[in-house]
């Protein structure tokens, strides 16, 4: 059990639930492994989340969403063209992919694929944290010039998708560094010659 | 409970859990309900499968992943370009979601991204699964003239695998649009004009 005292309960219990759920999915993770991987007795779950694993799950996804998109906002639009911005991007995951064991991917994809037909209330978060990542891009991509941003953005929001899936089942980021490669292609190309 | 006698009971314990597995995924689907959807008796599984569940689930990928390729096989290389056998397996893939509700996209996906980091076995069939589809997509692209052909398989495997997932969150066929049009514009460029 780790030693996380210095941090309130209900977020212990959220983080561990992150963790666990893009290892294992929803379904392999029970609510007294999330206790004990959290530190906590098994009646805070339902003190914090009285719809239980659903409403957790539910706030799982939508905090891991939100992380995710701020490390989006960290790495893309500052860097100097969108170009780096996006090759950053595919990069920092294929170094997390490597440095976690490959166990470490999107917040939400593994469960995202796993409830989809089964949970609709965790469907509905999976889609809103996707669409507010795909906003993002295609804000981005519109600005670079792309003529379709939206469905740029779903293109390579699919790519950076499908290469985690290949990585994780491969155990190899060479899926990641193909699905930059082709990310880049597809980029609109700048109008100045650098 | 499908009337479902004619076919031997082997065959609709893994018709059955190929179905579950795919929409349910692996940790969310139990083996009394397996027996439930394939009318057989529960004992049946073990008898069949003495390793259970795990070694049901191989095959299952390991069956699914042939199917795959077989329809992959049969849409692509006899397609007159291979632009137009692409588009017609994307295609093709938006039809099949839509016609199951969002629930049947890709036949090891779900499975692949939730064991991933617990079940080497599963994995490594998955892993099995995906290479023998890039080989054959390798093939084709090399054919075609592609500069990489691994690298554009890998990409343009991930974007399938992406979108299905996309398609399934948003409950709609969107991202397999987008996705086609990336897939069209990475491939290599016919030599002469059309």
């Amino acid at each position: 059990m780790p030693t996380t005292s210095a941090i309130p309960t209900r977020e212990r219990i959220v983080l561990a639930s992150a963790e666990l759920f893009r290892r294992q999915g929803y379904a392999g993770t029970g609510l007294k492994q999330i206790v004990g991987e959290a530190g906590a007795p098994f009646g805070s779950v339902y003190h914090f989340f009285p719809g239980g694993k659903e409403q957790l799950a539910d706030e799982v996804l939508r905090t891991g969403g939100a992380f995710f998109l701020a490390l989006y906002e960290a790495i893309v639009p500052p860097a100097e063209t969108l170009n780096a911005g996006i090759e950053a991007f595919f990069a920092g995951a294929g170094l997390t992919l490597e440095a976690t064991d490959y166990a470490d991917a999107c917040p939400i994809a593994t469960v995202a694929g796993e409830i989809a037909s089964t949970h609709e209330t965790l469907r509905v978060a999976t889609a809103d944290v996707f669409e507010s990542w795909l906003d993002a891009l295609a804000r981005d991509l519109g600005t670079a010039g792309a003529e379709e941003p939206r469905a740029l953005a779903l293109s390579l929001l699919a790519l950076l998708e499908g290469a985690f899936l290949l990585c994780r089942a491969l155990r190899s980021t060479e899926p990641m560094r193909a699905g930059a490669g082709s990310a880049l292609a597809l980029l609109p190309q700048p109008k100045e010659i650098r």
